[in-house]
């Protein structure tokens, strides 16, 4: 029997401490026993930091692989070049200014400008001395974690959101242009909104509530995706006379496939680790709940995506299957810690039909959005953000006021960088190098040399 | 010196604690303060479950990059919409009604169908109060890990089980028909069988050992496969006249590759999670044990394949090297806590000549299995959990009484599921379509739309 | 509030639990019960070996998607091949030789031949009592960590080194001379070296400093696919008349870039771990340091490597980005524990410059390295193991002493088997099947099959 006897051995050891601990708790005599210690507590939080940080590091290959897969095969490399170095930015400047601003003496509105972000005194004096005596240990553990693997955790956040941008703006915008963007997005737009929110500001005092980012990752990444997209415009050729929409479709579906499920092993870290704690048993049980939240939300936004998908056109649209997930996924994170895991499946199913209806619809607005990250980020960010006041613990009125509060300034803020770099350097390819694809015209090279190119090539 | 000097700064801790711990336990004074408190090992348990449960999870990617690799282009994005489909699926259905059928009151043969599964009363108590008092937290510890890590790492075993199907059948079967397949088989097939074995069903009070799921798995996927390819029969063109057997070559090598070594990285959550308990020194060394033993009996795997088809062919083939691998994994899991590690390796090298034995076997019986599935997972299945009656400390005779039960139970249950399917709804498409291609058939769009079509296009 | 009020549920049971504990240490009073137990720590120290051993593993899919990615599609089944193959072989050998010679028994230069390495007695003990008795507990814990998963660790870590050589060498080198390589490799030359700087020999005891293996793994590699590559000779028109260098593009992008995330993520297990504890707020701390040490290492080899190569080339190379990020993290990884992060991008930065500096000078003295191994893992393994002299706490002669007493060993022993093989059996492929590609020459298979042949096919 897999569940009692494998734990047999193990729990022979585990029932006698248990038996203790029972008893003790009974009589009240020393708990403390059979309480998680507060170094090991220490140790514990900081641990679930790095495992589900190096998690939500993976999700940058995942959008790199679904963004390569979606895209045609003349801007292929490009996509893979932005989104690590996308990365990479998003990591220099979280820690040279984002991280600061965002969570180092938060007011209302931001925190402070300081540069760089260290270990903290306690711990230095722990690290550089000869022995770790109690007295240097109880000051450190007191925080209740290592402060760089917050940073970490909080880090590989914000490259998320920069991530969400590139592929809504895949195959005409410039490499460089880009880039000056993701260092504002993430050294000053996303940590602004970031402290009103998870920093301590104005939106967390009033009661505004995001697990794990719904608003603050997702919507602001698409928010700055849909304002770019708006700005840059479509591709060329992607919309026709008379309301034609020309399909460009993406030339490696199994790596826009393999993307999407690096996105959900990844997510297990996102929302998983942004219960911030395990040293207890109170934490690890809201943990399991997460994951399990996490994983039906995601389920059942592929399935309703699906299933919605063959009843309007009569097929299953991959894409569609890929961004359900997507769309499940990121619903679920503004609050995964649902205790009724049943709502968890009508959130992430809600968000799988939302990508089905608003694939088109932007494509009737001539919003060209060559990945569906809009949908699936920005539309279901709000949709998460929502459920959260309609079936969590979270005011409707309040979650709406979030919302709008954060459109309103990523919006802004995004459009007067976007417009100033179109007015300086120039966002957009010529129309030569669009149609010769970037890969050649900004690299000087091609993804796939050797691949021949098939009927569909445009 | 990395392995004593590096461990100094914190081995001056930890050697006190230890030197303190050893006195204690010699004088018999206050064991638990050397000891994993109770809170501790709950906390321990349930990360484990959920940090492998993750990359079992993650082994739902390897068998879409597998099966992705190794079909043609024309079945690719069927074969990536079937995976992505089929997770969401197992996991819905395991919550709705697979897990109370596996684990909950289960008698001889099968548990409730209470539907869902949630947190235990003594887990919602502790969550939803205010303060976490100790009279909380000992109910909550004493199930030693919170119940839905449990859920979250038995649901993608089932996972795994329905992953092994697709890729056998890949390239004739229509989308809608085996997804309802999969349906049945993760939501009722499945769990009966394991509610015999690891539920504490009839199987598990005779003694039939399978430690993390040669036979409750990979058998019975392996069965699920093979009586979904006698009957849906070969694919058009893959069996000439004459006994004549055209190859088929797969696709995208590099991809089969990476999910070759997804699934090998994923195993260890398999493996390694399946101790299902990390709070004491006897767990996480048996967990390590495992480790090793996975890690060894893969490695065999390939080398013995490799090797193999070198005398037997002359030439290395690389899909025979990536099936040893699994292979490899495949028979170890059924005892990967041997502690004599030659054994693992001769467990994994058998594995591997398994499979570059049967696949030329199978293609003479006409049983067209797209993947290797069916040797790696079936046969090295059936021989892992011999193994555990031959070199482990099972019943030979009671292993093989349960290889039959559940081969019986599987066969039959699919063969019943699958002859259904085909005299209602039909499973097979039709020869049109599968000259066409799943992809544009079922889907309507290309995998691959813009690289060109090579000379070895069938 | 993301930082505190999350917390709060969990903080409130620590807060009390840090009361208590700094009342306790405050008093002088049972600091244990605030303390990482000895069996706790025990069982997060063999924990975090196996994390951070499977992400390690995991680089092996990294290093098999990058070189697959930059190859050309004749060649590209045989480097899977060569990259399963050659982490398989070498967890067989490092299991049956090369661990026990790297850390068993080191005296000043090697270890013990013993073959095999096991589980402990006490260990055995431990699991197969009847009951976990606190004497049978007592001698495990009291090693620290469970002795198999150390191996496991320090298993992942040889294969990485064999890994670096199959990239250079790649597109004209016999398959099986090559695994005969790897068996020598990793079953002695690799361990005899580490038992110099890990196992506790000479260079240990002077002083040399090599956190995670900038020395010890990436230059071992480098040195030996430097050596394997002067003697085995350029690929056949890679250098023409005139100084002319031909390019060979790599043939599939995506999966390079893939390949480099993998390797990204890989490494924090490959730094992280190599904290080698966990059980203390000690090790927890210094871990959360390596973690962002790496990240920042590598950010900032990616951003100097486009920099550069837009600033020379007038376009941003990909390749390069790549193998910036690599640089970047080999570079970091000979000291990830600065305390200061500043110091860690310059590192870093620096790395990334020197692989765009070294890739044009290694192709002026016609040494043909297809990956661009030798920059990146040889002349960054290097300057990581200078920069530990320079900024960290080494002393720079002595790490002078190190990088030139591994090279010399390294390369000599590396040289003399490489002729030894080629005046054997050989190690070139003939000039038909270089042509034909490896692919149909030594496994009778193409890797893309379906795929037609562009323009820039060679």
């Amino acid at each position: 029997m897999r569940r009692f006897e494998k734990l047999a051995p193990g729990a022979g050891a585990t029932a006698v401490a248990l038996g203790l601990a029972a008893g003790a708790l009974m009589l009240g005599a020393s708990p403390a026993a059979a309480a998680v210690s507060a170094e090991t507590a220490y140790v514990l939080n900081t641990f679930s930091f790095l495992v589900h940080g190096f998690l939500v590091m993976w999700m940058a290959a995942g959008f790199a692989m679904l963004e390569s897969g979606l895209v045609r095969t003349k801007n292929t490399a490009t996509i893979c070049l932005k989104n690590i170095a996308l990365y990479s930015l998003a990591g220099l400047l979280y820690y040279l200014l984002g991280y600061s601003l965002m969570y180092v003496d938060v007011g209302q509105f931001i925190g402070s400008f300081a540069l760089l972000y260290n270990s903290s005194g306690a711990e230095l004096a722990l690290l550089n001395a000869e022995e770790a005596t109690p007295e240097l240990v109880a000051p450190v553990v007191e925080n209740g974690y290592a402060v760089m693997s917050d940073w970490f955790f909080q880090m590989v956040f914000v490259a998320t959101a920069a991530s969400i941008v590139s592929g809504t703006l895949a195959e005409r915008i410039k490499v460089w242009p880009f880039l000056i963007f993701v260092v504002v997005l993430t050294g000053v737009i996303y940590p602004i909104q970031g402290a009103w929110i998870w920093g301590g500001g104005w939106l967390s005092e009033i009661g505004f509530s995001d697990f794990a980012g719904s608003t603050v990752v997702h919507s602001v990444g698409g928010w700055a995706a849909l304002t770019g997209a708006v700005i840059l415009g479509a591709r060329k050729g992607k919309y026709g006379p008379g309301g034609r929409v020309n399909v460009m479709p993406g030339a490696n579906l199994p790596l826009a496939t393999l993307g999407t499920f690096i996105l959900w092993v990844g997510w297990f870290g996102f929302n998983g680790g942004s219960q911030l704690a395990l040293g207890s048993a109170l934490d690890a049980t809201a943990m399991a709940i997460v994951y399990v939240n996490t994983n039906l939300g995601a389920a059942a936004g592929v399935v309703a995506a699906m299933a919605l998908s063959q009843v309007l056109y009569k097929k299953i649209d991959l894409t569609m299957a890929l961004n359900g997930a997507i769309a499940g996924l990121v619903s679920i994170t503004a609050g995964p810690d649902l205790q009724n895991h049943l709502l968890a499946i009508v959130i992430g199913a809600i968000g799988g039909i939302l990508v089905v209806i608003v694939v088109p619809l932007l494509d009737k607005l001539k919003i060209d959005d060559v990945v569906g990250a809009i949908p699936a980020h920005l539309v279901a960010g709000i949709w998460g953000t929502l459920a959260v006041g309609i079936f969590g613990d979270g005011d409707l009125g309040i979650q709406i006021v979030g919302i709008l509060a954060v459109g309103a300034f990523a919006s802004l803020a995004s459009a007067a960088l976007w417009l100033a770099l179109k007015a300086t350097i120039g966002i957009r390819v010529s129309e030569e190098d669009e149609e010769l694809g970037l890969d050649m015209a900004e690299l000087g090279m091609e993804a796939y040399p050797e691949f021949g190119h098939g009927s569909r090539t445009i």
